[in-house]
Order: structure tokens, then C-alpha cells, then sequence
């Protein structure tokens, strides 16, 4: 699939809105040099952003020998953006300004047995009305809500056909949600919502090739290729969770054995430990949170099980992860999510020492291994971005409607 | 690292030469169209390539209501181009016109201890004087010879960093080559150049992503990502074969346990069958070529040793194939090489019935699998286009200096 004229505009006024809101204020000059876009380019779609009040004109600087050059900044109050991120054992919702500051956040905790997609749809609904309630921000100024839900998602019809540690196949989520939300919304994934964290405000910020390994319940990786982020040709793409990694080994509610998400993700760890000491008291038999926070805190006290724990963890992660850098050559690879972040730097020390046991010289000596240096959820501020994504890809289909094209196909809730 | 506006307008260029040669004659039009780039850009690389003679105008076609609109081709005798492919038992030399069609081949088997780098550097620098000769070309219109090694290389020093299977450690080739042949020289390795063969003429045509599964003595995965090759940040992207798929499996001479390469490259196919049927006259130690003749052979007579080989074999390809479709999500998978050319429709079926198991859903659907449709040896082709490619810098590196930035980075050879 060629992309067509639309996608490259829209990709392009979305890199030149990144740009802005990742270094304001900037000169046309400066974007058009760090984008790669002709100037004329540059100026067409600055020009789009002012009208759309995105950003504005905020002065000038000084050019050697030349006229004063403009300066654009973002314009953070020119609306507001929500990220949901539907997690196995939580929901976060946070609302941000078009600069993506936080201005409103709402987290509910999950419960085994309480992942029914209309029970998880009333409690998403729930807190985006409160957020928007909280922060203050008029209905109308509301761009669209992200929303990220772990698994196989189809985007253009909103529906989450696989979601396995939810037990959710085919969930019309998007339809659901627009019986309760009247904003635009935008579906995802997590590992595609990191991605676009790190590349905008993360560790991946100005490289092209970048990993970002996600660990949670489930895992993945999802790619940033080429400076953009890699979707594959269904939108399906980072699925490194199901990768084989022990031939025969560990059963997967996929239905293969060895995949990496049965060693690695919070379960897997979960039975790291139970086969090391099965009566730890580390050990919190079905609950995530509480096991991997134990194993963070014993860990940090040097606790020979936890450590044990750790590094056994590393050696499928890490084999795993040199088996990334050898097929993808990536500057940089980057730990997120929420298991991650709790085991931290431990779980870093460890990976690296596998990964330069496994991986190849050249593509090894090109790599950085870093935990994500975002403070938020990264998923929730992804999912805001998706959104943002899609409220300029709007523009484009309506500039478009005029010149006669093809209609809209982005999957949006109904005007309110 | 960002891509400099040099850069872009590189691949620009290759991006048109690629349509036209792809599909000659052609409009700049229908080149804008193909290629997303606007019509002005297109003009502008059009009156380049027009300048340097690897096109010319032949002809207008009607345009409904408009004027007529000139066409442009191809021109095939502008130049020559010389693809090497130095693999672990063969060397293949071929030349090729601007349309890649081939005017003359030199093939020479190598066997096992004569893969000494000087020895090597002897062989392919009669070859290649051997196909200027033969072909009737005279060598002030060769533009250049690309030259694939595998393993890891440095493109920019010409060095062949590290080529396990020929036992290479930093072997400067180029400049060793350099002392023989007086035409620029492009060193990459067979990965790449099968993934440009099958981008410009095979499988991956029109396609987005594309994954190239190379089975030879060696075993790698090229990679298209976005219609185009994927390097990674220091080209070496590709090194699927040292994918750990048998955690503590087979050891590998890259001192891991288990990789993909150790049960799918040709000896570890000739051990899969070892460990069948360790006296099995299919067999043939030392000499990997006959053996998977042999085999291709009896499977193709339906004998029961063969075809448990070959069978033994998909059972671990499709698994390392199935990670690969799960994580990049691509359009197409091709297997190319020798080893998938001989071993053909029986290995191909197997492998997609193991993949079939072992994806998931979304992925599967959208990938198709496939043997290479390109009939003459892919790596010989693909290394030709690498040194098309390096001819197009060349021009980009002369206007740019005129313009007074970067001088030029690419490994050529003194100007003869
Ligand atoms: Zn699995
Ligand atoms: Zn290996």
C-alpha cells in the first residue's frame, strides 16, 4: 500500500506541530531545518496551524545580516486533549493542553473479574466527564480522547478484536463509548501510545530507529523506524510479547509455548519467583501490583530472592532484547511501562549485562538501553497525541472534501 | 540521527529512477503520482536524470483535454553497473545496463579453505574484468560495482567488519579490490541487496513492508520498512539469524546457544537431517551445495527422509518467521537465496502451515508468503542497484559541494 498525497500531508503537518511543541518558540527557518520540509512547505502549513489557533505568532528573532525572522509557539489553551489508557489491572484518564501538560488526571484500579467491557466503558466514561469537569475546560474545546486498550485493535472501526489478559475479543469499544462521551474518539494501543511518547518527549526524541519495550501484564515492543512510528500494514505491529523465545516452554494464552510474555511480563515474574521460592512472602498469589512492588522494594534492600528474581528475569528479557537490536540495529531501547519503572534500575543493570552477552558486536556498540524517562503515564499521554493526530488529520479530510476527494475514514463519534 | 535535506533529495532521486525503471515509459505525472512527491520536485529530478543520460525522452502520450504529456524511459545503454555476490561457496559476478537487465555473468565455486580474502579479492577482480570484456562495454561507462559480503559491514571504509561463515575479521576489502579494478566500488551485504532486488523487481513491489528471509550457508532478514530498505543506525539491520530461538540450543559460532541460524542455514539443515537419519546417503558431508540438492531432490520424489527434513526444518522457520510477522506486521514475506530456491515449494508449504499456528490473527491475515520470483541470482542484482545508488550520490555530493556544504562520505574508488 502506496501512502497517497493526504497521508504524507498529514504527516507532515503533524512533524511540523511536533516540532513546535517540542521546541517553542521556533522560526518557519528552524522548522523547515529540522524537519527536512521546504521552507514553502513550512510556511503552507504553519499557516494552517494559526488558522486552526494550534499555535501563534509570538515575535521575532534576529537573522544575521537578514529581516527579523517570525516565531510561532504552541498555543497550550487552543484546546485540550484526553489519553485513557485501559489497562489488565487499572484505568488512567488525563486531560492535557494542547502544549501536552497535564491539567487533569483520573486513575481507577481494576480487579480481577471486574474487565467487562461495559463495566471498564462506565468507569472510562465516568472519568473523562470528571476530568473535563475538573480541569475547567469548556466541552467544545475538547480535540478528541485517545483511548488505548492493550492487544490487537482496529482503528478505522474502533473495535478491540483481541485483548487477551482482558479476556475482550471483539469489543465495539469505540461504539460503546459514544453512547456516553460526545467527544471524537481515537483508538490504539500501548505499545503503538509509548512509542509517540518517547518520540516526542521520551528517549526516542530526535533518533529515526528506536525500541520501546513495553512491560507490564502483557508485552510488547513497539517501533519507531525511520523517525516515525512503525504501525506495520494492519496496524498491528510490535507483537514481541508472542515471539518464541523457548521452544516448548511455558504455555501462552496465545497458545503457543515459550512466547517472551510468559517469562517477562508481571505474571511470568510472578512464576520467576514461585519456581525460585515458591512459599516467598514476596509472593502476593493474584495480585500484580503488590508482588512486583514487593519484589522492587526487597530488591532495593538487596534481598538475595528478589535479586535472584531479577536476574533471572533478565536473562529471557535480555536475550530477547539483544534478539531486537540484531534485527532492528536501533539507537535506542527503551524500558517503559509500568513494570519498568517499579523495578528500575536493578532490572537495567541486569538486562545490559545479557544484551552485551548476546548481541552482535557492530549493532551492539550502536545502542543505548535506558529506562523512559517520562514522569506520567506515557500511555495516556500517547493516546493524547493519537488523538491530536486525528484532530489534524481532520482538517486535512475537510480541505480535501472541498478539492473533492475521498470522505473521511478516521472513525469519530458523532458531532455533539 | 535526523536525515539532512541531502539526503531526502537522494532518495528522491533514487525514487524516480526506481518508478521509471520499473515502469518505463512514464509521465512525470504518473512518476508524482507513484511517488507522492509533488509534480515540481519530480520535474526538477527528471531534468537531472535527462542530464546524466540514465533517461531520455521518447514520446508524448494524450492527456485527456490537456496537452500532450512527455514520456520518459530508461536509457538502458547509458551506462553499466557490476553486481559481486562473495558468498561461502560461490562467487557470482554479473553486469548489468540502467534497465538491470544482464549483459554478462562469471560464476566461480569456492570451496571450503579457499575463502582467504586475498585469494577472494583475485577471483572477483578477473571476473569483473571479465564481464566488462565480455560484454563489450567500455569500461569509462561502467558507474560503478556494488559489492555484497556477508555479515556485518561498514559501508562508508569498505571494511568487511565480520563474516563468520568465510572466518573474516575486519577485512579491508575494498581497498584490497581497489588494487584491481579502476571502477567506484559499493560494499553492503546480501540482505540488503536481496531486500532492494525484491523492492525494485520481486515480491516486495508496491508494498510498504516487506520482509526479505534470506536462507543460505548463512541466514538473515532484510527488511523493507515504510517502501523502502531498512538500515538501522549503523547498518546492520538484518541479523535475524542469531535470533535466539531454542534457549540453550545448538551453539552458534557467534558464541550463543540457539539461534534461528544453527537449525535453518545449510549445515544446520544438513544436521537436522544428520540427526534423522545419521547414515542417510542424502548426505553429503563437507559439501552443503549437494547435500541440499540431494534433498531437494528426494522430497521432490516424495521420499519419506527428505521430506521429515524439510519438515524438521519449517517446524523452526516458521516459528522464527511467525515472531517476525507478529512483530513488523508486514505485507509480504519472501524467502530468497539458495537454499529457499532448491528446496522450493515443499519447504515453502511446510512454513506456511507452521506459521499459520504459530501467528496471530490480525498479523497473519494481512501477510502473504512467498518463494522470490526473481529468476537470476537476487544478491548479484540487488548489489548492482547499491551501485546505482552510490552513482545518484555522487551526483547529489558534486551539486551539494558547489553549494559549499558536506564533502563526500561515500567509499569510492580513485577516479580511473
Ligand atoms: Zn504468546
Ligand atoms: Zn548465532
Amino acid at each position: 500500500m502506496k501512502r497517497t498525497s493526504r497521508d504524507i500531508r498529514t504527516a507532515h503537518r503533524y512533524e511540523v506541530l511536533r516540532q513546535v511543541i517540542a521546541a517553542s518558540p521556533a522560526s518557519r527557518q528552524g522548522l523547515a531545518s529540522a524537519t527536512g520540509l521546504s521552507l514553502a512547505t513550512v510556511a503552507t502549513l504553519v499557516g494552517e496551524l494559526l488558522d486552526l489557533r494550534m499555535i501563534s505568532e509570538v515575535g521575532f528573532e534576529d537573522s544575521a545580516g537578514g529581516r527579523p525572522r517570525g516565531l510561532v509557539a504552541v498555543n497550550a489553551s487552543g484546546g485540550a486533549l484526553i489519553g485513557v489508557d485501559i489497562a489488565e489491572t487499572y484505568v488512567h484518564v488525563e486531560l492535557f493542553d494542547l502544549a501536552l501538560t497535564v491539567l487533569a488526571r483520573a486513575d481507577e484500579e481494576m480487579r480481577p473479574g471486574e474487565s467487562q467491557p461495559e463495566r471498564v466503558v462506565g468507569v472510562v466514561a465516568a472519568a473523562i466527564a470528571s476530568v473535563v469537569a475538573r480541569a475547567g475546560v469548556a466541552p467544545d474545546r475538547v480535540l478528541g480522547v485517545g483511548v488505548s486498550v492493550p492487544g490487537q485493535v482496529d482503528r478505522d472501526t474502533g473495535v478491540a478484536e483481541y485483548a487477551p489478559n482482558l479476556d475482550w475479543h471483539d469489543v465495539p469499544l469505540l461504539d460503546l463509548l459514544a453512547e456516553h462521551t460526545p467527544y471524537p474518539l481515537h483508538l490504539d494501543n500501548p505499545l503503538r501510545a509509548c512509542v509517540v511518547a518517547e518520540l516526542w518527549f521520551g528517549a526516542a526524541r530526535g533518533h529515526e530507529d528506536a525500541v520501546v519495550v513495553n512491560l507490564g501484564t502483557g508485552v510488547g515492543a513497539g517501533l519507531a523506524l525511520g523517525g516515525g512510528l512503525h504501525r506495520g500494514v494492519s496496524n498491528s505491529a510490535g507483537e514481541w510479547g508472542h515471539t518464541t523465545l523457548v521452544l516448548n516452554g511455558r504455555l501462552c494464552h496465545c497458545g503457543n509455548h515459550g512466547c517472551v510474555e510468559t517469562y517477562v511480563g508481571a505474571p511470568g515474574i510472578m512464576q520467576n519467583l514461585h519456581e525460585l521460592s515458591p512459599s516467598s512472602a514476596l509472593l502476593h498469589p493474584g495480585n500484580q501490583t503488590a508482588t512486583i512492588d514487593a519484589l522492587a522494594r526487597a530488591a532495593a534492600e538487596h534481598d538475595p530472592v528478589a535479586l535472584k528474581t531479577v536476574q533471572d528475569t533478565a536473562r529471557y528479557l535480555g536475550a530477547g532484547i539483544a534478539d531486537l537490536i540484531n534485527l532492528l540495529n536501533p539507537e535506542v531501547v527503551v524500558l517503559s511501562s509500568w513494570v519498568a519503572s517499579r523495578l528500575g534500575e536493578p532490572l537495567l543493570d541486569e538486562v545490559r549485562r545479557v544484551v552485551s552477552r548476546h548481541a552482535l558486536g557492530r549493532p551492539l556498540a550502536a545502542t543505548g538501553i535506558v529506562l523512559s524517562p517520562i514522569a506520567t503515564d506515557p500511555v495516556c499521554l500517547g493516546a493524547a497525541t493519537f488523538a491530536l493526530e486525528g484532530a489534524l488529520r481532520t482538517v486535512g479530510q475537510r480541505q480535501e472534501t472541498v478539492r473533492g476527494t475521498a470522505p473521511a475514514r478516521s472513525r469519530t463519534a458523532p458531532p455533539s
